[in-house]
């Protein structure tokens, strides 16, 4: 049985601590906004955005992260002091689906050109033959988790034939062809749009770089909402110089936030979006739900939900 | 029997007139790009964009607009000198419909505001309570047309509740309720979106103003991309002003372009879009299709399609 739940204040982030403590009033532990590793030493979970050293040395027994992803957390030794790591994942498919349509529908309909001409009231019609409608165009989406399923049945519903890449190949709604890992270059060769939603692993790493962009159609545009460094940025940079592609929208970077000198901000064909893909006003009332689902099974003894390590 | 068809200049705004012209190459008549009165002289049947008084003055039997709006064309004067008129109605609805899911993607994910930040390179998460998604959400189309319904049935895909203005209340797909012009602001009361679709008419001129944004939720966005004349803009830039609206996507404007000194260009909450929304590279394989069907059509003495006088 918890007694105490702290709410870290780096979750900030993505909203307030004190709207996910008011939302967890109702749970039996007490919960608590903690900042210093002083606050730590009363808590025995911890509900982050961002990991500190200092959490291996508290007496948590559970760390919740309120993102999806997971990859800043040290696996070995959380599992080694015993803290048991639970993930936001299955919370996202909606907001990071809109969004990634969203930048479809930017470069379909040329949405993005259209603000940089209001910013310097310019009333230009685009080229007759740059805007174009996504039905009979396709996708190919590379994860199909949370992400990927809110993606591609997004982008099913807009009339996008789509495929999607999964390391287990069985079929899956809204995809009309599955390919697995290995056949990666196959799947996105002839696609207009490829969206990368994996999770960053040691296999994911620099898995969109450039002999992958290579491969994709010159017409074809990048959509990356999964984590900086599963595409390599500086192929991806020279891929675009080159006109191997249209273009590329990007939520994520191998650094961030994305430096001040990057050649990314500048170009046309270019969106960034600050790591807000699934930003969402209900975020906090989601990690809440989980949060307070886990310590229901905490305190039955069940086995945890999106449980990492 | 037409002998030849001109293509006039004009409609280089939406697609070069040649591309038009070698769609054509099949038909019977000659077809042929004019510019000038005298050209003019020569033809039977003119497919334009705009309209000038010479067109009456020409021997011509049939005049086509590549627009789907015809309010530009005088329907007495042409009516008295037997010229047939017929409009690009029924192409626009998929062209038309991702751009308004498109602002409404813009609104919900705050791309457009992301777009200004990329422009300026700054790295900027939006107010935690800003971003949302569109389920839940509520849409009121008003004008159920060819583009009323490809507005209704893209955002009913992304589970926003759709209702509608419709001259004649009968059922419509996606929608779920359907409300008489009579009950405008009945319909427009308790919707987050606004999309107006309607022709302008002596009927719809001026027909969303001061009264409609009174009535509208605070939080509410209107998108209008029917024809300027049919939203009073200077009722809306004062509901903007006073926050009676969250904002505002608009494709078309009393005054186009849009004037350098309009406070609309300026706003952020507000997505200028230069008359595009229907912008599309196979609008002239459309066009082709309604004049070739009408060429046949003239040819067999049967009505023509999309006739308005
Ligand atoms: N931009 C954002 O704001 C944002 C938001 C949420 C998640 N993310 C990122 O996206 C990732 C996915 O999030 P999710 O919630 O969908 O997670 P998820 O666990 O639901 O889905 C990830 C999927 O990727 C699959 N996968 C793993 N390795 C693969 C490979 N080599 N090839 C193909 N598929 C592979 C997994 O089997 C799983 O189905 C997260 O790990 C996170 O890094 C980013
Ligand atoms: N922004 C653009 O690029 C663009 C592109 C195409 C059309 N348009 C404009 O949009 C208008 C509609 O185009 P469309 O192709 O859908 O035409 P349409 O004829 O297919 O549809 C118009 C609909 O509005 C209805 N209507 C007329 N008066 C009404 C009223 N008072 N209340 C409710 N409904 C009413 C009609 O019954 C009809 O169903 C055109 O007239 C044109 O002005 C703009």
């Amino acid at each position: 049985m918890l007694s105490r739940i702290g709410v870290h204040t780096s979750v900030d982030v993505l909203f307030p601590p004190s709207v996910l403590r008011d939302a967890l009033s109702d749970v039996e532990p007490t919960v608590e906004i903690v900042e210093t590793a002083a606050d730590l030493d009363e808590c025995d979970a911890l509900v982050t955005f961002s990991y500190d050293e200092s959490f291996l040395d508290a007496d948590l027994d559970w760390i919740h992260s309120i993102q999806s992803g997971v990859d800043r957390f040290p696996f070995d030794r959380l599992e080694r002091r015993g803290i048991a790591l639970t993930s936001s994942t299955g919370i996202h498919g909606d907001s990071v689906g809109e969004t990634v349509v969203g930048y479809m529908l930017q470069f379909a309909r040329r949405l993005h050109v259209h603000r940089d001409n209001e910013r310097r009231r310019e009333w230009q019609f685009p080229p007759w033959d740059a805007p174009f409608t996504l039905p009979g165009e396709s996708l190919c989406v590379v994860g199909l988790g949370t992400l990927g399923q809110g993606i591609a049945r997004r982008a099913d519903a807009l009339g996008v034939d789509v495929v999607g890449v999964k390391r287990t190949p069985t079929p899956v709604e809204h995809i009309s062809r599955v390919y697995t890992p290995g056949e990666l270059q196959e799947a996105i060769a002839d696609v207009r749009f490829v969206a990368v939603a994996v999770p960053l692993t040691d296999r994911t790493e620099g898995s969109i770089g450039a002999d992958e962009f290579g491969v994709m159609r010159e017409d074809a545009y990048l959509l990356n909402v999964s984590r900086g460094g599963v595409v390599d940025d500086s192929a991806l940079l020279d891929a675009l110089r080159d006109d191997e592609l249209a273009g590329a929208a990007l939520d994520v970077f191998e650094t961030e936030p994305l430096p001040d000198r990057s050649e990314f901000w500048e170009r046309e064909n270019v969106i960034v979006t600050p790591h807000a893909a699934a930003a969402n006003r209900e975020y906090y009332r989601r990690v809440g739900a989980l949060v307070r689902e886990n310590v229901r099974r905490l305190d039955a003894n069940e086995t945890l939900a999106n449980h990492v390590v």
